[in-house]
């Protein structure tokens, strides 16, 4: 595959399940001395990442949680905030800035703080209660963040009652390396066929919900945009009928998302509409990989990884046919701002 | 001024606000029952009228609080969400499908459910246990939800011992929509000017935050997409440096809707880097509305109305300019799908 690594990418996925035993050791420190709730921060990509995770937690859990956007929760004075919430935060390279600053602020107000990071060492590693790093390259993150979070999050969840399935998901999580190699091996093709058809497009709407919904707006607007100039609209199934449904016409490029989760069904409204009304559909759905040795009741829970493994093969192949390098800035790094 | 008619726009809000004694009496009511948090329930425009206040009964209230997509809500089993919840929709048909299912959804499963609707008798009104009912003509809806949403909000913050001032108010949003009519004088001339500069544009990005947030996300979707079939992005400020900067250039057409919340620094940010960026800014401002009779402490909480106010100039304008009526849809009530 063009641009894969397998070994490194191995690397970095059996690193995230490999710090099983160590989440496991410092969440159930965490759950044995209690918490009102859990404050899940980020910015662009890493809050993106927790949208899913949130969703996870509202549908199996009683524990109320919350998905702020860092800086915004830095100013809003959020009220079921407080010394007995629980604060998970991410950033690979450890020192993006509105993360840090948000750990700081919620360890000065005494929450308990977690962080996954690429590095020990790094200023979020210094800053957080419970620093758990996994190095990982850039284009790897989201499947190293993903994996650590089923681990954070179900722990969080089985301790509290409410998840009896833990020790067979999270086997089943750990053997899944290989398999996320094979869903990049199952979706090249597709990808490439996608930037081959779709490398002049100027404009792209995508759709995904529940579980694929983080992916969706992430995609959209930390690989689409921020990586390839690209404008984009991302909207959720349940919303699309509500407005955006107007501006589809048969040369808009759509593309769905879909997850195995209960929220399905809104997908499969937009699919058939879509199916309908524009020439330029495109479907990546967790549905279409084999995933072996994952249980059919814990698919619902893997389209966030899923569809990050799966759409790395789409940037990687429209870098190529588009010209245009992923690394590249027109701000960020670039120019002052 | 084009197309606006004071008398009828008068008649909405002053019937919406002039429901403050019979929202009071129920809402002291449902206080007085207890409640163990308040879902906020709704689809497009409706759910984008919840969500600044999520954001301030998240600022001002220890009331758990959810804003959720009406379809995605009830297919999510939200564990959160059980009899002792208090579920407030709205929908000026009082017919909206999502919606009215959500209400039955809810009532079933013995929740307390309040519904602001246009007229008695519709089937969002027959379902809820609280009805409460102002005609209001469809442009002018969203005055009418909003006015009515503050007074059943701040109410049930006052009565959680959480906002002294709320006779105060009150009573000066009592006066409003005087002051709001002098929002659209003053906002008038500005939105011709935007409709006739940008009538030929072909994608908006729009940026908010805070208590602005909703109407930044509905003012795409339910008026740019819906009714002008313009491709916009809706990008949150705190979000905007994290991927959609990336496709700013001198030619992109930006739209800040800024509010006098805690988050404005967070605006001011992005409204620097649009100076600098591209030739196409236009910043709608509550600062810029005088609000006569409006305390200054109370300001950041209007910008949902106040904004909703001034871009309906907009959607005039634009309609006008664009010769494309607002009520011309490619698909809803149009074609099967």
């Amino acid at each position: 595959m063009l641009k894969f690594n397998k070994e490194n990418y191995l690397k970095v996925t059996l690193g995230a399940v490999g710090l099983r035993g160590e989440i496991e050791a410092k969440v159930d420190e965490i759950s044995k001395k209690k918490f009102k709730n859990i404050f899940l921060l980020g910015s662009g990509g890493s809050i993106a990442i927790m949208y899913p995770f949130e969703y996870m937690l509202n549908s199996i859990s009683t524990i109320p949680t919350y998905a702020e956007i860092a800086s915004e929760f830095m100013l809003q004075n959020h009220k079921q905030f407080g010394e007995d919430s629980l604060v998970i935060l991410s950033s690979l390279s450890g020192t993006t800035a509105e993360t840090v600053a948000a750990a700081e602020f919620c360890k000065q107000r005494g929450a308990t703080t977690l962080g996954l990071v690429g590095e020990m060492g790094t200023a979020l590693a210094n800053i957080v209660d419970y620093p758990i790093a996994n190095y990982a390259e850039n284009d790897f993150a989201a499947d190293s963040i993903n994996l650590q979070m089923y681990i954070v999050i179900f722990r969080l969840i089985h301790n509290n009652g409410e998840f009896q399935d833990y020790e067979r998901f999270i086997s089943q999580l750990e053997a899944i390396p290989n398999q996320l190699v094979q869903v990049k091996q199952d979706s090249d093709k597709k990808a490439e066929e996608f930037a081959n058809k779709y490398k002049d497009e100027t404009y792209h709407m995508l759709v995904g919900s529940g579980t694929a919904w983080g992916r969706t707006y992430a995609y959209s607007m930390c690989v689409l945009e921020e990586m390839q100039w690209i404008p984009t609209k991302a909207i959720h199934a349940a919303e699309f009928f509500h407005g955006t449904i107007e501006i589809v016409d048969e040369n808009m490029s759509m593309i769905l998302l879909k997850s195995e989760d209960e929220t399905r069904p809104l997908m499969d409204r937009v699919e058939n509409f879509a199916n309908d009304f524009t020439k330029k559909l495109t479907i990546f759905d967790t549905k279409d990989y084999v995933l072996e040795g994952i249980s059919t009741e814990f698919r619902k829970y893997l389209a966030p990884l899923v569809l990050a493994t799966a759409l790395q093969r789409v940037s990687i192949h429209l870098e190529n046919k588009r010209g245009h390098s992923l690394d590249k800035r027109r701000y960020y790094r670039t120019l002052a701002y």
